[in-house]
């Protein structure tokens, strides 16, 4: 046997489509990657050794983090636990704390009121009895009651209208800590995504903006319609905050309301996220990349632009291949998973080096794609 | 088990870097890969299964093609025996014909005469006795003698200075049939990489410009430089009439020579070829992603420039990989090979939109690679 030229080991703690696209990203920088997911056809064991097993179990953990020089996550529903237990071995990069934040969304919101960024308002709801005082603090109703933990894509909240809906709501999400939102009647959702390396330099790749339909998102748009200097630089402002908070190292995703040009902050995402898929043909440096050279400690890559980019997600199924193909300036990603409903199974991005250029092939996608939504800023 | 959505499988003879840039290309396409090659540790088994065997091994080509919608390769060197075996049993593409005109010098040559293609002149040498006949058709000396078969990267071949060195040079290529060619002194070498689908259609992307030192390419740079529709038209007539000849499906480069603007066609390569790498970031659509399409009937994509490329070759080892990654533009390519003096070991692509915003990060990759080039246009 020939010594082989020693790879460094990417260990991924998820093993969805997110970590698939860290992968595809990666291997070209020659990195190898090492992905744990409890199912065996996980879409990211097509480019890279999948241990299949729980994320809790320290057996299954230590067996991924073996030999890696660092290990991330592409999923914030990791047990705090099991990033804690890595964290006694190996490099773990987004560390604990921005685990443990995203996955609270009272924690959330209390870190955006400390570092004096705008949110909805909102109040904690321990206990069924702290509701009525919450309504009040929020501003009255409407305003959305979630749960604390858990709860993705709309899921773990119920908006209320009048006080008679507040106790039912409070029993259907099964009586557990909650927090109330003021109900915000926005303009637009944005999201910002940044990008920290270990000392502390931070890059950011311009706004996008966000459509979702049924708490899915399905439609990004980027850089955002009628992005401004003054804008960009606000929402960078409230990314950096957050990520020297939390002492992230990784991208990270901030999600905002545009309400009149003044954003509110409504959560973080402590990975790489949907609303930055675009990224990886329009920019120069993909979240995915970008991701891999913050924990690695290699130099950030430039996040400008190549163009416009719009992703449309592909929920349940993906649309004909040939047809899309057909689409210049449409890319595909089938993620290789089970189409179902309602699941994100691969995303559809056109670039184009202006909107004008980009609308016609944009409405062929999204005549393929079947999502019949607004796709202009309303 | 649910029902796994049924992915394409495409098979490749052959498993080196440019079988896993297929790969690269295609996972998110939602292909998978099975790549035969004999050694073990082939750089595309990371993206794909690997049947590690003989590629004139019938069971072997048999395993591999098992299953795959079509059977490509990624190596002219894959014998002509396999190809024709896999024929009978599925789909391959580019066929047979092509693998066998590539491999043989002097087959190659007479395609290109009786296409009206121009040519150095030539003459096949089959015997000692041919070689002073063959030296008054080339038109004199110097002259160059080169196997018919095999030979690659400036191997399997010898300059003829004067009489008194071909008898050596013949002797020392084995008393193989043999080609001898007039040695052009040409201005530059330039190639054309172009795709065909099974219905004929034809793209082409904009010429390249190569670089070689010690028979090996070191630097392609795309567009070439002074590059004008009259050239780019003339080299896509040579390319179309290749590609029909064979009934080539997939992706075919020509290498040619520029002597005083006059293209002159040197060889084929029947495959995804070096001097087209750099469309992975500098075209819309890149040569791997537009041979997955052609060889799996789905309409090639636009083959147009994003900006001006240059691809630099990393020979014998991955320069400072943290260096790479701090120069703006620049993409790396590692392959996961093992070094070796004189080996392919990886490729950086660099990007920026115009040429003088290229230059100086172009300078800081060759200082990296350490390849004292010439890269301005001889």
């Amino acid at each position: 046997m020939v010594e082989r030229n020693q790879p460094t080991l990417v260990a991924v703690l998820g093993g969805g489509q997110l970590g698939r696209m860290l992968a595809l990203a990666g291997v070209p920088l020659g990195l190898r990657f090492r992905f744990l997911d409890p199912h065996p056809d996980a879409s990211a064991g097509e480019v890279g050794d999948l241990v299949v097993g729980n994320l809790g179990d320290e057996q299954m953990l230590a067996a991924v983090a073996d030999g890696a020089a660092v290990v991330t996550y592409e999923w914030e529903g990791v047990p705090a636990d099991a990033a804690r237990f890595l964290e006694q071995r190996v490099l773990v990069r987004p560390g604990t704390r921005s685990l443990t934040v995203a996955q609270d969304r009272l924690a959330e919101k209390e870190i955006f009121r400390r570092l004096g960024i705008a949110t909805p308002q909102f109040a904690a709801v321990d206990r069924a009895d702290d509701l009525d005082a919450a309504i009040g603090a929020v501003g009255g109703l409407p305003a959305v009651l979630k749960t604390r933990r858990g709860g993705y894509d709309g899921k773990g909240q119920r908006v209320l209208y009048t006080a008679g809906d507040a106790i039912g709501a409070w029993d259907h999400l099964g009586g557990v800590p909650a927090i109330l939102e003021a109900h915000v009647m926005f303009d637009r959702e944005l999201s910002v995504l940044a990008v920290r390396d270990a000392d502390g330099g931070i890059a950011c790749w311009p706004i996008a903006e966000n459509h979702h339909s049924e708490g899915i998102l399905r439609l990004t748009r980027a850089p955002a319609p009628n992005l401004d200097d003054d804008l960009q630089a606000r929402a960078e402002t409230i990314a950096a905050a957050v990520l020297a908070d939390l002492g992230h190292v990784g991208v990270l995703a901030v999600e905002l309301f545009d309400v009149g040009g003044e954003l509110l902050a409504n959560e973080i995402a402590p990975r790489v996220h949907n609303s930055g898929h675009w990224t990886i043909e329009g920019a120069v440096t993909s979240q995915f990349e970008n991701h891999l050279r913050a924990i690695l400690d290699r130099p950030l890559g430039p996040t400008t632009v190549r163009g416009v980019s719009v992703m449309v997600n592909c929920i349940g199924g993906i649309p004909d291949r040939t047809a899309v193909t057909a689409i210049p300036g449409a890319y595909l990603h089938d993620y290789g998973k089970v189409p179902r409903p309602g699941r994100k199974v691969g995303h559809i991005t056109v670039i184009a080096p202006d909107n004008r250029s980009l609308e016609q092939n944009l409405d062929r996608v999204l005549a393929l794609v079947g999502n019949a939504l607004p796709t202009q800023p309303g």
